[in-house]
């Protein structure tokens, strides 16, 4: 195909690897055991159909949502130039910064969940200074302005899809059992990217996608949706060529994203998807290995207005919808005690034998 | 009013107490807070409105979640004669003995949370053993049979009020600052007490409003509904006279709840009100001190049909939308965890001046 023009064999290789298979006996182990528990059949709702889910992803019959690793991918977008954000390119380093000092949304959430954290640089255009917590994996100082020429080179996606997939090998490494993974990104000027990747891959017009992202007013979104509509016009993506479609209009952080949920679904970790940028991010990857969708719980429906337009291509419907559009991993990490609830509660609660409870009669 | 036949001038009094006030200043406080915050104004959505209803009603800048006391209430119903229910009615009790040995899921989740549980026993045909951490409460083995006769006499309806009100009390007793107060139920056929009371209250007919409860087919539901419209042409109940109204279509779980949230309100605690029969028991209350509505915060959308036609009428959106219809109080525990991240990432998170990152352009 020709999206392996400029790309080494062992990377397309690993893209395509299939992903680690679910294992049958623990989700019937699971099924019968919610049937057996002390309420009505069903009357947990969604956490039944979530404990199921993480049960033949870990290979288990009680799931465990515990050992959690979040990796914010940060990155600066050269589109940032076209004035598509209410916010300075400069936050996205100083966000970095956040992020490594604690003050941060995401890091506020991980310490409350006693999750570890980590945060890969992949290019800003302030650098700011190293920190404990920061991984420095700088691929530029910022992608290509999208609007005007490829968001990447084919070794600059190659090399930001492999810090995602570092990401992950690092979290394993560290920890024997990492139950839940959780990404997250920053980015002065990436919903525009994401929503341009969007527009492409679901073949919608971008004025049916964009949104004010950080708090662009209606003019600032309807500039927005005219740099989308000339990258499109540009590099005229098409939706069956996702990497290059990735290569052209993305960012390092989405590319991260990317590569990070592709790897989990090869080592088997279940992945809870933040907002709009992961789940586009998420949903490339699964047009390049559809069996990623086995390994994708969504947490949360973005306020970001294109979020709605991707609901139809979820293969699960997302935990939350609490109207949150902050991104770095923060829905994610707000729907996380749902998993830990559901784990729990299937966990501990008594079997009707058990308790000594009778069942439903007729 | 005709509502106060047969009620002592006290009980009368403690009924229609106002609310107590909310701190203006706090909630001003806490606004400011949130658009210092390191994230784009608005961005953490529903949390950051909660936190702001939190800090009005605890009255300081930053609020709290941590110190949460879950009373639920149990009874038997003699509706549940006219075959209402998919469990035979012994499950009452056992389930009551379930709740105490730590097996159902509201017991389960309180030990997650390290919330307070208390159950308070108002009365079930099959009594339970004495039990640790059950409250003896019993006024009758089960209410009237709401289709033949008033489900309580006055007397027995401000019995049932005031284990609503003693267990808020008991729990203020117990602990220096109760955070939240959560309310939940138990008692066979009780989905058919809820949905009369929900009938005559937003004046709907009965067809509109009943669902499967623990799990009716769709006979059991036709039946169900014949029930109710049977109780509606007895009683002729006038949602102008919300007393009157809870004492003849109620039970003792659903009266206890109703007590307990007006005490809540009068007592300045927060409450997070769970499914269909707890919104049901909460409505009533805001029918009987309009400034309750104030002091509630709806934590899910239960998947009993009658919640969607109660909808309209909540003065505030429900949390969590995850398809449960358990009761208990379990949903309102499974959204607790929302309320204590809004409140940690609303006092932890860095100031844009504490973290020297710039706001917004223009």
């Amino acid at each position: 195909m020709s999206d392996s023009n400029g790309y080494d064999q062992e990377f397309l290789d690993w893209l395509t690897s299939p992903a680690a298979p679910l294992h049958q006996v623990s989700r019937q182990e699971a099924e019968a055991r919610q049937q057996q528990l002390t309420k009505p059949l069903g009357a947990l709702g969604d956490l039944e159909r979530l404990v199921i889910r993480l049960a033949e992803m870990q290979g288990r019959a009680c799931p465990r949502a515990d050992r959690v690793a979040i990796a914010v991918f940060a990155a600066d977008h050269g589109v940032a130039a076209e004035g598509v954000s209410a916010y300075p390119q400069a936050v996205t380093a100083q966000m970095i910064a956040n992020f490594a000092n604690g003050g941060a949304a995401i890091s506020v959430a991980a310490r409350a969940l006693d999750a570890r954290l980590r945060v890969y640089n992949l290019g800003t255009v302030t650098e700011p200074v190293p920190m404990p917590g920061v991984e420095h994996c700088v691929i530029a100082p910022q992608s290509g302005n999208l609007a005007v020429e490829a968001a990447m080179t084919p070794a600059q996606l190659t090399q930001a899809m492999a810090v995602g997939r570092r990401a992950v090998e690092s979290a394993l490494a560290e920890s024997t059992g990492v139950e839940v993974f959780i990404g997250g990104e920053m980015g002065i000027g990436n919903t525009t990217a994401a929503t341009a990747l969007a527009a492409a891959l679901l073949e919608q017009p971008a004025v049916a996608l964009a949104g004010p992202g950080t708090g662009l007013d209606s003019a600032g979104i309807l500039h927005k949706v005219a740099v989308i509509e000339r990258a499109l016009a540009l590099h005229q993506p098409r939706a069956d060529r996702p990497l290059e479609l990735l290569r052209c209009l993305g960012g390092f952080e989405i590319a991260a994203l990317c590569g990070a949920y592709l790897h989990c679904a090869q080592r088997g970790v279940p992945v809870l998807v933040d907002g709009f940028i992961c789940t586009v991010a998420a949903l490339i990857g699964c047009r390049l290995q559809p069996q990623l969708s086995d390994w994708l719980i969504f947490s949360h429906c973005s306020a970001e207005p294109g979020y709605a337009v991707l609901l139809d291509d979820l293969p699960s419907w997302p935990l939350l919808d609490l109207g949150m559009r902050l991104g770095e991993g923060s829905g994610a990490a707000v729907a996380l005690p749902l998993l830990r609830m559901a784990c729990t509660l299937h966990e501990q609660m008594a079997t009707f034998d058990e308790a000594a409870v009778s069942g439903a009669t007729g």
